[in-house]
């Protein structure tokens, strides 16, 4: 089954730059469809930020394999809509399931050793809880802490740790408005464990969300520049 | 040195349902900060989303060092300047490093047993490329496939995988557009196998971002509906 | 181009016990072997402990794409040469390059909030020392804190963290004996923080290594008895 | 509380060598131990290769909480039994748990695009299956493809993908001698799906397991040999 693939441009330096142009006179976003249509398995087109719904209307995303993006001048001209579209192709499949029927709920440790599961012990119950089941559409975690076992036949992944930039990030399923999940103290024994946990004593860098452009001069090894430019020297970069 | 939380509530159910406000009275919010203030190393506030600014102004954001989040009922209804204004803070690392200058990018393989590093061998160059060096502040992958040596001193790691959902995500480095990288046969050969490794031969899934609630009459082992409700029976819930 | 898959089978129960003899008459492994010959793509042929070179003569494990292994009684039976020529099969690739050439290697830091990144920096220098070169073949790390650039053109995952059982597991890179880096201050400061973040305060649970045996009257949940047994209530199973 | 570190170390190099008996005169773990013993929360001391036991009775290390490793000349030179106590200390939390009372297993998919649940549906029931339980103390694996609900109350992470060097390795929970658990069609459907993605289309590489040195006149960028060597030019180093 040949594999369909959208080669998405911004398609605007290949427009406005006479080096860009003379480098890729089709523009970059039809050089990569030339070599990826190379392969027999994949059957490649292309789109563009200028055309209508940015070439990406929902018949032409529905019947998409596979996306290649390429942006880089002008990341917030791509409507808020397109960019909601995509993202809902990508994550199509169901969230999670849920009951609402007050029934079981025993939390199983998988991390022990995992500073969040301190002094919880190998499970812990919930006599009543909201069933929340698998397939939990969240990408794949650091490392999974809880399995919970539900008495209506479901499992779901309770707790689950990422780290996102400065931050740790910990999910934890537990806690529905007409029960009294947050009068537990198994329940405040991990809430606090995992404050700890989140807490980066290293806080905030200075350099908050910039990324730097290191003159050639006070490059680390000493290098002699090269070829075209698209920025003048110092310049701060498309933001 | 204490821990600075903030135990964020939406505080909705508390105000509006009886059960809810029966079981508790100061609001969940406020529960869940006592937990965490038992502990001496932590000291807990609160902020609900019916505040100004939901109680997160920028100055006291700059001051916690842990969130607490809890939201059911309407996500939507925090504002997207607040949720911009979180996400900075979370994120706060620089993000990457690059210089315009032309220099020599070595891609090396770091698992070369992966279908994206498919016939490349052990490394592979490129004579002219904008650099982009470390940190670069993404959530750690689930592979790790090229790392890249620029001339001037620094490293990137240039190829990783993520799954997301339905979607295998492949991110690339390479490719400045005043050079001619989009014409490299290697360049070339990474984008086919990308494309191929990111196909999901097993489609989208019917159930589209959709969280059914399964009727308690419907569980997989048999239960019997106890405790308070939030919904009735085949609602869709919040969405 | 077929798959090529060896099923290996203990293949004691089903000659000596009699429940799973009637079960499995021609044995669990021609059972599996025949399930996957039932797709074209794959060519499955099987293996037992009880053969020559347990069935995995070396040749025939040079010819083999997938090794499916089933074991349970007696892991101890499978000689060590065995074990080793399996384990080698599976890492083929080369473990990684190195050279003593006194070069210059620069650490970048990846994950700046990681804790053994702390007080650190962007990178740090040492002015002489041994080059290892990627691909190094170990598993995929739960973080890369560090990635080295060498002045010979190659790069390195130069500090990764695993978690094992009770273990955190960190792997540090520098140090070549006929260089100081020992001496180094950034050295004393990751070696510092690695051994804070590898302490593990909860220490070496009580149930070292046992895989317990529930009874079926101590279960969390009602359930009856069914089915063939091996083992007599509470006995200790394999070990 | 003070955290107990060792260094171990080989000193083998340090007794052999002139360069690296100049350079550490008291060897390297005394070095790294002095360094560690500057920071007033760690406590370390040392043990080297020469010593009874290596350095390591098993009460010492039952009183150990952070072991750091230093070797490189002579890995083989420790004794089978102190590796084995050495990893028993790491890997201290009990395995797994289990019962065999024909209970009913639903094994639920948790990565419902990943090419090894194709065409299995959201779960698949075992009706006579053994119980396995959490802790299952395996290293956290790249993705965890399917976790079982168990009828008596138990959770366990039943389909776990690892990469290892050219080895893509599936872990499967289900399937008891006494059961007809290998005569089920979903069973057959996953053994299929899991041998081809198992399957590395790349084979193994020619320099299996090898650690090759790489010539100072070979380097990929010009560099000068500086400083102290261990080994001549062109030699295989240690094995």
């Amino acid at each position: 089954m040949t594999i369909r693939a959208v080669v998405w441009g911004e398609n605007i330096h290949e427009r406005t730059n006479e080096v860009v142009a003379a480098l890729y006179p089709e523009g970059m976003h039809t050089t990569i469809a030339k070599a990826l249509n190379a392969d027999k398995a994949i059957s490649a087109s292309t789109a563009t930020l200028e055309q209508p719904e940015h070439g990406l209307p929902a018949d032409r995303l529905a019947e998409t394999d596979v996306l290649v993006w390429w942006g880089h001048k002008d990341h917030g001209a791509v409507a808020d809509e397109i960019v909601e579209r995509v993202a809902r192709r990508v994550w199509a499949p169901c969230t999670l399931k849920w009951r609402e029927a007050g029934e079981r709920e025993r939390l199983w440790v998988t991390s022990p050793s995992h500073p969040i599961a301190e002094g919880v012990g190998e499970y812990f119950e919930l006599e009543n809880e909201e069933m929340y089941g698998e397939q939990f559409a969240v990408p794949e975690p650091l490392e999974t802490v809880f399995i919970s076992w539900f008495q209506g036949g479901e499992v779901f992944r309770s707790g689950l740790t990422y780290r996102r930039g400065a931050g740790n990030v910990f999910y934890f399923r537990p806690g529905h408005e007409t029960y009294p999940t947050y009068h537990d103290a198994n329940v405040h024994k991990v809430l606090r464990n995992a404050v700890k946990w989140a807490h980066n004593p290293q806080g905030t860098k200075s350099a908050i969300l910039e990324a730097p452009n290191v003159p050639v001069e006070k490059a680390l090894e000493p290098i002699v520049e090269r070829g075209g430019k698209l920025h003048a020297s110092g310049e701060a970069g498309f933001r």
